[in-house]
């Protein structure tokens, strides 16, 4: 089952919002369909998103009653604008649309129907290569794992913020498959509970023994010597390492520190944006107060609370025993590994 | 108005489970419904725990028909019993009983008519030296306060914590009432949110500006440089300083001694336990699962999915920047001063 995948002309998506209580599948028939279905988080997580993204410019494509390649190139811009704004701290989303543009301005595609059938063969490629990216992170971080280790994570980046396999899940999914005991502490991440409603959910599903905690008792079970390990995912990587991730990370990334755990991150190098010199350059997606004020559907705050609901946080670098990639581990220094990890795969777009 | 209060032979308490959608008084005519109240966190908080067993108790001595002192000493051991086992954190609670009881011994009280008044009038005092040492704490504590301050607070330390004014927001109170600009960023305080449903509450009918916070944003406000200063409240404090309380308080800590903030918890010194030498002899309350996988009535994780539920967490002395207590401010060596502190005020019980 994946998360995303292309379907009768139609992106099928799980609708994220009904986890755990209901599985439901979506039909995303339009671009602006995606565009609301990531906006309003029904599809979430740094690369879903991406490979949403790059759907939706597929079926922009078809949308477009453009007659000519350049007038069908000028509808595919105005797509790729809707499909930007979004959402703003996952890089993903950008490198997605990035390479749909760079395919559909390849010369070769002499028309309309090509330029079409191309770009619905570039979205399911990319969909496909996240696929491929997760189980290879999932090799590679498994190794950090040992039999019996306790392993503390946070949000949902699992198959359900993939299109399959999940980037900091991958590795304990491994682990779990090799035959080695691992337990998680899965963090509930409020404001949107996706560790309680997401990665409890994938974890029972696959078997996988876990204890949901609340955000504010990671802290205490390191203290107490009950964590291992921490894996986290990423929503965009610095060039110097410096990250982003769900908001409470870079709390997780100090406590962690402070208690000699090691802390890494799990994401294809999609989400690395080398652009950027440091986490300070990051944008952090602020949401609605209401995600704060409300819990469950249930009102918490008292009326006339105002709430701050940035949905990020940057991890520095210097708090990260290593990055997680499809093609390897990154170790410090991360400014020269991270260039030369870069570098050395620079064919893949 | 106070949270707990003798009138007419009862105990008038707040239902801080109503707040902050109702405010609802509830009459308490027997030691068992006092116990309910303290285990079901009608009225919790450190000091208003001490305060209601204290009440507990005098209710305990009406409520018994013994006919003879000794008789009726006998039935307040077993009072206390049932009191005792409300909750294990929060010493005061402890503290209480025990001079309830030494109270109840005085031989100079000769008769059971005598008992219950002395009884009655000590639970009182117990309440009204509460409110005392809070605004002594307050005095103290705003010294502390800067004009335009962003302070960070977790949990409830508030006028609902204690039989009024509070401890934690005490010194806030006082900046305020000096004219001091304070903002205060109010975790949320998952599972039982009594920072979003107490302190947002008692802060908004006070005119005291604040937002509203996940409990995994506190680290992202402090790495920004908008939090200038950590007051939280405490359960019980060892005799070397290291002191529990709600469960994140140790994650703040240390995310406040990384980014060089000052941390300091407030509390009468009846929450100081000089026979325990350090955090690990406090005994942590471990509550129902259900208040972490479910939220605001609405079930989170999915069923079949654990819990932990640790309701306190120990921060050890070296991330202490001070003891805000109503003889003065602690600051280290704790184990030296508090030493000190206590035997100076020794009189009080």
């Amino acid at each position: 089952m994946r998360t995303i995948a292309w379907r009768d002309g139609a992106v099928e998506a799980i609708d994220q919002r009904q986890l755990p209580h209901r599985f439901e599948l979506v039909q995303l028939r339009t671009h602006k369909e995606v565009a609301k279905a990531i906006a309003e988080m029904w599809i979430r997580g740094a690369p879903a998103i991406g490979a949403a993204a790059a759907f939706g410019m597929a079926l922009g494509a078809l949308e477009s009653t453009a007659p000519s390649r350049e007038a069908l190139l000028a509808d595919l811009a105005k797509v790729a604008q809707v499909l930007a704004q979004t959402r703003p701290t996952a890089v993903n989303l950008q490198w997605a649309l990035q390479r749909m543009l760079t395919r559909a301005k390849d010369e070769s595609l002499a028309d309309v129907e090509a330029l079409r059938r191309a770009l619905t063969a570039e979205a399911q490629a990319i969909a496909e290569e996240d696929v491929a990216a997760n189980r290879a992170i999932g090799e590679y971080g498994a190794e950090l794992i040992r039999d019996g280790a306790n392993i503390l994570t946070h949000c949902n980046a699992g198959a359900l913020a993939t299109v399959d396999y999940g980037t900091a899940l991958a590795p304990i999914r491994v682990a779990h498959q090799q035959g080695k005991k691992v337990h998680v502490w899965v963090d509930e991440t409020r404001p949107r509970q996706q560790g309680a409603k997401l990665t409890a959910w994938e974890l029972r599903e696959g078997g996988i023994p876990c204890t949901l905690i609340v955000d504010g008792a990671a802290g205490h079970f390191m203290a107490k010597g009950l964590v291992d390990l921490v894996l986290v995912g990423s929503d965009r990587v610095a060039a110097n390492g410096d990250l982003a991730n769900k908001i409470g990370t870079y709390s997780i990334a100090v406590l962690a520190h402070e208690n000699g755990i090691p802390f890494y991150a799990a994401l294809p190098t999609s989400t690395i944006d080398l652009s950027i010199p440091d986490g300070r350059g990051i944008p952090i997606e602020e949401r609605n107060p209401e995600e704060v004020t409300y819990c469950g559907g249930e009102r918490v705050a008292p009326i006339g609370i105002g709430a701050a609901n940035p949905a990020f946080d940057i991890t520095p670098h210097r708090y990260l025993s290593g990055l997680i990639t499809e093609r390897g581990i990154v170790k410090p220094p991360f400014q020269e590994n991270l260039a030369k990890l870069m570098a050395a795969g620079g064919g893949k777009g």
